[in-house]
């Protein structure tokens, strides 16, 4: 019956408007105060979400969402998501489920060879990948274990002093983990980018930031790289940043979060050249690559390093298994103990729908994009903002299509500030209408003070 | 087919040996080492599965599973992670699903009413829930949240000074979290305790301890108190333990991850008597609710002290509803951005078995432990450890019943020990023995230095 019901919801998807239009607190006046005394339905309850539940939910799976960055899926992981909740195993440690541990280590080592990892981050070369609920979670993970290698050498008490290094591009959730295992605020750094690097991060800003830190008695700990930054898709140099950072003995974690599915197809793989330099790499293959949520892939070269500070060994999960140290414990490179059977559904992805699929999916993603990209570039109202890497067109109206201005541009000094401001809102007034429509729904951002809509090209097809 | 074929695993399921008994690396020879080039059917990937993965599941499912605490299942459940995976909305924020956010609102407060929460924990009182993905995440939220505030006072240097409390029988998620947040571990305090207060923590040693600190300089944060802990189900008093701890303006988290549940039933809601001193307080549904992984149910009654921490604001996710605030944005009462639409499946469990009946599978579980206890008790070799309260049986073959000894005792004196060890060692064994069989799978713990094998009735049934 719920297979059914899944099938015509994407049968109908494009009928709904992709984004909600309900009104705050719709559903606590649809449904009742207190849960039922007695069983009901499946057929009620179905019922109940086709009716209360459909029109409260953005649909992240139409073929009309360009929102953020999608999260798509499809029937194989769907298929993982119903075996895992069927075995529901808790697979902190090997011996709790040991099919948990090995294919999760056998999937990982399949997609770091997909996407042509360098050999440190594999077993063989021993490093490790590990499937992880998100990007906040994999960056709290390392910067924990990266956190915890300096104050092994120099004290606890030198925790108010590290510092952490990011762009002002870099995605809001390598600030959350830093608040979050206790970075102090103020030795946050998000170091400004502009236009004339395309919003990626500048070497050389990173290094005077950090000899500024150094020379004010801090201690630089971490760099959070990014591959596609969640604005615009900006790209950050990894080689040279990796070489600032070393210099220094940084932490260097790599985010791709959006863009790491693409480099299982070799012409995007270029774009982490230089994470051969890194200490971690990370993507959501719950982004780009048919997985749902939650799907995060890490990848470290020092496994030792999370397990140094995220094990744990009370007496009640002790085992032969883990003491004979042939095995893998998760549960040590991860926050939390318990742990879903997550690797189920990439290995269903993989499996079923195969590399060569799997890239024409990718490619077909961008191709779609560069159409998109075209249409704008034909209209003289628009233009589009950033040249385009992956499958993400950042456009606006032309300030030199807004009535009664001349041409604007990104660079405009100080005295067009209100000509920017007038563009800006009328792009904003645009976006709203395009989703008050219902009919499509995309987000927007704001890069170097220009208000752009991003256009993600990203559904299942 | 993955329908029928869940369907038959069922069906079979008592075929299976409960612990699985492969050997380490075992799948790595069975399966290939890169993902294939080209798409697979269905139909072979699920033979992979039942060839290969099947005998690497410890089958947690399995009514002959008795070890650690269950993580039971249920049709509804399964039919609630189809749903999640179908829609695949990443409900980070109110706009991105406003379904994903209100069902999730209202079936916390559906739960929070069956369980008699105080009022100040829900919506009504100005508290509220949230389902954050395990035990690990709800104290690391809410150790963030506490430790922030007092931060924001005394400014951060003061992170190294900052203690946390619990007991030596607190599940290691916590002491895990501690060194998250960036807790010195030097000021972890795991308090002893022992069998005089059937090993809950006692609130003079509570007091003590923080007085001794206080005296050195350090500040009290946080105390995770325990009802039903990990090893045997032992229940710190709350109240007089909050009564301590609030003493010292201490943020208290009441951790019920196994027991929880059973507050469904009025008879079992005494144990969680007192929570209405704490800050917080979690659950896992995943326990004992029929509810696979991952949902651990938290309430805070200040849900501004989580979103203070764990707020973030990037352009890219402003929106108006987020800025009217007549919406939550869960994101920010969770470590990550992104979330799974968890709340579709606890709210599938209540209406599709209703309050009476998980009641009923509650009390079962209950009875059926009790019957086991009897049992033991009939058997003069043997002994349970410690009185029952929920459905755990924690048990040992007797001193008395190991040949050639006089009766021991779990307080023997020092000059006993060599006994206790022999009868530890001897029961060590006979776990071994048992789960090697295949039939059956339990686990152990040491308490008060006394061995012993855990019986933990919860499978669903």
């Amino acid at each position: 019956m719920v297979v059914d019901f899944l099938a015509k919801y994407y049968e109908n998807i494009e009928k709904y408007p992709v984004l909600s239009q309900v009104e705050p607190g719709y559903l606590s006046k649809r449904f009742p105060s207190s849960a039922p005394q007695d069983e009901e339905p499946m057929e009620a309850i179905l019922d109940d979400v086709h009716q209360h539940i459909f029109p409260g939910l953005t649909h992240w799976q139409s073929p009309n969402f360009f929102a953020y960055y999608q999260t798509n899926t499809s029937t194989a992981a769907i298929l993982g998501e119903m075996l895992c909740a069927g075995f529901n195993v808790a697979g902190f440690n090997w011996v709790s489920s040991p099919a948990a541990t090995e294919l999760e280590s056998l999937v990982m080592d399949w997609l770091g060879k997909m996407l042509d990892l360098p050999r440190p981050f594999l077993p063989f070369g021993n490093g490790g990948g590990v499937i992880e609920g998100n990007t906040s979670e994999a960056i709290t993970c390392t910067l924990t274990a990266a956190r915890d290698r300096v104050l092994r050498k120099l004290g606890h008490n030198s925790i108010a002093k590290l510092v952490v290094y990011g762009s002002d591009q870099t995605n809001c959730s390598f600030q959350k983990a830093a608040r979050v295992v206790g970075i102090d605020p103020r030795n946050f750094r998000a170091l400004k980018t502009t236009r004339s690097t395309l919003f990626g991060l500048s070497p050389d800003s990173l290094e005077k930031a950090i000899c500024l830190d150094i020379n004010a008695g801090l201690i630089p700990l971490y760099l959070c790289a990014t591959v596609g930054t969640t604005s615009c898709a900006a790209v950050d140099p990894l080689e040279p940043l990796c070489k600032v950072a070393s210099k220094f003995s940084m932490w260097i974690h790599v985010d791709a979060a959006y863009t790491g599915a693409s480099c299982i197809c070799p012409e995007y793989r270029k774009f982490i050249n230089g994470v051969e330099f890194a200490d971690s790499f990370s993507f959501n293959a719950h982004k780009w690559l048919l997985t749902p949520l939650d799907c995060c892939c890490l990848w470290v070269k020092d496994p030792n390093a999370l397990v140094n500070s995220l094990s744990t060994d009370p007496e009640y999960l002790k085992n032969e298994a883990t003491e004979s140290k042939q095995v893998i414990d998760y549960a040590d490179w991860q926050l939390s103990l318990s742990r879903r059977f997550r690797a189920l559904k990439l290995w269903l992805v993989l499996r079923s729908h195969g590399v060569q699929n799997l890239r024409s999916h990718i490619r077909n993603h961008c191709r779609l994009a560069k159409l998109f990209e075209e249409l704008v570039e034909e209209d003289p109202q628009f233009e589009v903002v950033f040249p385009i890497n992956f499958a993400l067109v950042c456009f606006r109206i032309r300030p030199s299509g807004v009535a009664g201005m001349s041409n604007g541009h990104v660079d405009n000094e100080q005295g067009e500030a209100w000509k920017l401001n007038e563009v800006n809102r009328l792009n904003a007034q645009l976006l709203y209408a395009i989703n008050a429509s219902g009919r499509v729904f995309m987000s927007h951002t704001t890069v170097g003070g220009v208000y752009v809509l991003r256009f993600a090209v990203g559904r299942r097809l």
